[in-house]
């Protein structure tokens, strides 16, 4: 991954103000690697707080807008306005904010899930299209190295026809009513009016179904779900497993929570096919298990010259040096840059099959949280979610 | 675990002939603590191979039997006879043999399943108990010490009310058509007549279905499940996942498979309570991980002076030194050896709430095969297992 | 490993009386395999304590001698006497014990050290010679099926030539002042003259000695020591790293710890070649990991189609299945019973070039703790051990 | 670690052009939490490309110098000068660039080996004193949090008195002879004449020696060591091993290696204390293996609310996210940014005891190499390194 080998990206922020910390950490993502240069925002619903943060990070004040409208507006005037908006507020705020910008032609990064239901996140999908705005939703770990390394096995058949998945997003971090204690980040995840869904299902689940997604390239076809409430008095429910059929009859799992005991981050998922299977953990991002059908275990890592090229060209550092979460959302963002940059500058679009996900990646997760759902309040019967419909439409 | 104290027990065999790993298995686990003698059998359905087996074991000719039944009333009829049989035959045949036994009043020692259907397993259990025989079921892995120690973990509260638990067998071996190329174990497991029950789930299921009961206490109320047939042409399910409601409607998982690619053994478990959680893997049995809500992991290991007790007493070696598969299994036949000896010897029973599994654990482990075919067989509906009637009505 | 094959062997016993756990190991690993009746012996110092427990153990009041020499005199009479004696006592007595067998033509297990100075090493290896006696010293640990692979794929040349060893047995057991809390193991341990030599060289150091032997092939040509006492008060060296000159000019480091706080087992060995690297660790003995020089890992265990014969041959259970210390030290039983029982039937003697180890490997671990010793009370200068000398005049 | 608080820092640098690997890493880690703006520099030695790359990273065409003396006086005479220069030249430059900049009152990063001599390096030390500059060198493994976590352990007396010390930087980056393959890392490295030294002491063994001198906050009393070539026809020593007597006697092990075949990163330190052990590995760097007298395990992530602060301040990321060596760097460059803001804006300055390695770690490490080769030339006779009589006359 070179260094900035042309002008830099002009980005602008909604939210990441104080005690922000996907705020920061989109910050820390979009600076590694030089690409985006932060020049306008609105760092959080208090004014004055917003204009110290901005003024920190070098925004002008007359770049540090008060209203979202306003600042796509003005944006979209300037001559060096924003290429690009990171949305990165409580998810009640995203579909507002999204139309806002997209609608005048800037493109978005939005946190997912995308919006609050899958009417309104269809609606972003195609107002950028029609403002012919990038929408880019950061499922961050499916750019790690190996994760693309994985799919790249898959697609190149390494693995054999697909028999199974099982994929988890099990976090400890909730495990306890931590919002009852005044903790900032517990207190909106775990309302329902904030959070948008009213399950762990929309947050962390919507991650494991874009890791299962991204690396084995199929879809669900129907799926029937279970949700519940382990910390007692909380609001949402914290715990979800779901059984899936993907494209081609292949059984999958999903098991999402944020209160499994003792947990630490829990993002981990097994891909097992005809020839070989796979397991890649986020605990340990920068390592793939691959085991063949007599049970003999390989561990690949980035820097091995085997790797698929488009794995190794994610990757920093040399041989055993590990990566961690801020270089895969970095990979995002690079990802991304091209994207955006080509555009800017009318250069020729890379191609990149695997590259980042967009907003159709983001409604498909939010058709996904809708149909567990549905399921869930119909005793686990199985449903068909939104997106199959659309994918036989096709 | 102490040497011999007193007259060894007579044992006896049915099964574990040319070829067949199981019962040299029961053979080095009877023999590790040196409780019992093998003296009478029948070592496969050939008779002149059984006599040789038999020869090279120590057991006479005249107590090399060619039929079970004739063995049974024999044994019953000798001051010296038999104090248990092992029963190591192919599924389709335990219960003719089993019955034999109890009848007479010997004990059993009888493979999963069980039977080959939940009629016959209760049937055994009270022949069993009508002729005050012990009919026992060889779940070994819950005989490890860091098992029990789970067990005892979870029964003293360390882990507070129990919220999920995710439990897998799911092997590899047969994740090839091996039954297509002469392999004689592949050949009867995936032989529906044979194998007893059509699925991984009466075989490798069972296991993980009792090693979940056996460290959680708590019994299945009702269950969905879906079974798949991964390798082409295989005549039996050689895949499940289980969606469980256990006792106080705590949901648990189940993954049994015989074709998961690349797995080498693959019995693993994790319990998740409210103040903490557990993971235990068999191809690393002699470790504990514990963690707690705060995320820190502590692995305990046996030797510890922390341990329960009554987990410390099923180590034979020092701290750091790992016990295996034939050591588990050697604690089964020794949990067992306790009764026998207390029954032929007239002395007090010991208390072991946490022993070795009897028929009324094979009988609910056949329930639970029975209960999942017939969720697969009405798309996943939710089934509630004859053995929550059972208990509803206790 | 098949079952017995042929009329067992009659052993006896010297030690393995009240609280002594390698007397207890001993017969664990003994019974595994069937090939050992245990018939005679001495269980203690204490002759009512050692009537008791031979007795228990099936040993009748007129094979439970009050003596060695007596003991070994009236065996070798006897028309059914023992084919073998374990030594399991303290390791200052095992000269005399063992010498009065050898003397008289039995065939002599011995633990480690086999004695307190390689003069009286070499004499027993002398006598067992002359009266064409075995003399056999369980480092059990190279009895592992993964060592035995190790070994073999060294020996087959798929390292390549060999680059550097490290090797450890580095144990925490005694990292606190056990000796002077009543702890009977560790006051015999650390008392210099019981123990034999005043460091834990001799004790865990010549496990891992051999260990680096046994898989490698090479011999120390010289080596540089340091011994340390890290719990104060303590009578012997706690603690020793030892440099190492190998056949041709190879460098390996050694080290030997009962103080490393924390540790529990502590045995590992790496081997670095020009091809390729092993690692094995006694605390997970059913895996051998394998870096090839791009520095990917494969994993390798028993049960794999693709491991030596020789290895395979060793192991119990199916793939996946782990096995344990006992299950080693059972197999150093069965290469040894293959030995005795050709000898005792005067069929052909099996070959077996990586079999058991024997009184030359003992002597050579003895002849490495003087030299660690020397070297130590020479500020650390390069000595060369008494087998390199023998080595070079052969 | 929050967002820049205050203007940033310039920053020049020297090197890092083509393929300079070392050079990327440098501006990655500078660019990651935002502290400094790289506006000056030299990218390579040959001028055209030093120019290209210089424009990529948006350095004027002015401020991209051709000499590092001419740069070092324009530098000083500007009013927004260069508060810093990062040197990542091959190591044979060090001296002359790091002595123009410091000559002029500039702050340098320079890479280690700090030079090819202590008493050259001992020149840059007295130079950066005299004219009030900060002299940095980064071994920045010890700034990850986790290394952070268990200096401050040690320091808080949580193991104890510490024991023993066992370390390794053991990579198999170039276990086969790449530098005749063209390998441009590898032939300026295997250069004698380039390197500095010759062996990899210079290289991986000043790291690896750094790192225990920062966990432990003991010095080298004196060392004894050992120098191998493994790679036929290499012509430096691509193998140490050391044994070092620590402050108090402390016994300790460093294996440093670039031909441990198959090894990846390879960097790991293990402490052993009268309390407890640690156990720290670069290829798993948020974790910290912590062991207690009774065998216990636990193991510590950043993220817990139980690490010291001075650990939790180094992570930028949620509990079980990963971070890496980039993050680590960018460690020691925030650290560094603390010191150089509260000189420029005359602000007090921090207090950070276990802050980033200064010149006198770099000459420190210096002294080690050549202690080592002394001792390597003598036989591996004991040697105290010129450290040792510093820290005495002190």
């Amino acid at each position: 991954m070179s260094a900035p080998h042309s002008r830099q990206l002009v980005a602008g922020m909604i939210g990441g103000g104080q005690g922000a910390d996907i705020g920061k950490t989109h910050r820390f993502a979009m600076r590694l690697d030089g690409h985006y240069d932060l020049q306008a925002g609105i760092f959080g619903r208090e004014s004055s707080s917003s204009r110290a943060i901005g003024a920190s990070l070098g925004v002008t004040a007359e770049r540090n807008y008060g209203d979202a409208r306003e600042m796509a507006v003005a944006e979209a005037a300037r001559a060096d306005g924003v290429d690009v908006v990171v949305v990165a507020t409580p998810n009640d705020s995203h579909f507002e904010i999204a139309r806002a910008f997209l609608g005048n032609g800037i493109s978005v990064v939005c946190e997912k899930p995308l919006t609050q239901g899958s009417a309104s996140a269809a609606e972003l999908v195609r107002i950028a299209a029609a403002n012919d705005a990038i929408l880019a939703v950061p499922h961050c770990y499916s750019a790690y190295a190996m994760v693309r390394q994985a799919a790249r096995m898959v697609r190149s058949g390494e693995l054999g026809a697909i028999r199974f998945v099982d994929v988890e997003h099990a976090s400890g971090w909730a495990s306890t009513p931590l919002e009852k204690e005044g903790h900032k980040q517990a207190s909106w995840r775990t309302n329902p009016d904030i959070a948008g869904f009213p399950s762990v299902v929309g947050d962390l689940g919507t991650h494991a179904f874009h890791l299962l997604r991204y690396i084995t390239g199929l879809e669900a076809q129907r799926l029937s779900g279970r949700l519940q409430t382990f910390v007692p008095g909380r609001r949402v429910f914290d715990n979800a497993t779901v059984e899936i059929e993907l494209t081609g009859d292949v059984p999958a799992r999903l098991w999402a929570s944020m209160a499994a005991t003792g947990h630490n981050h829990g993002l981990r998922i097994r891909v097992y096919g005809e020839k070989g299977s796979l397991e890649w953990q986020h605990e340990d991002p920068h390592h793939l298990k691959v085991q063949d059908p007599a049970g003999t275990t390989t561990v690949l890592t980035h820097g091995l010259s085997t790797l698929h090229d488009d794995a190794s060209r994610l990757t920093r550092v040399g041989l055993g040096h590990p990566e961690g979460f801020l270089e895969a959302f970095a990979n995002f963002y690079s990802d991304l840059a091209e994207i955006l940059r080509a555009r800017r500058d009318s250069t020729p679009l890379p191609e990149r099959a695997l590259s980042f996900p967009t907003g159709i990646d983001g409604l498909i997760g939010v058709q996904f949280v809708e149909a567990v759902a549905a399921s869930h309040h119909d005793d686990s019967a199985w449903k068909v979610p939104a997106s199959a419909h659309r994918k036989a439409a096709a």
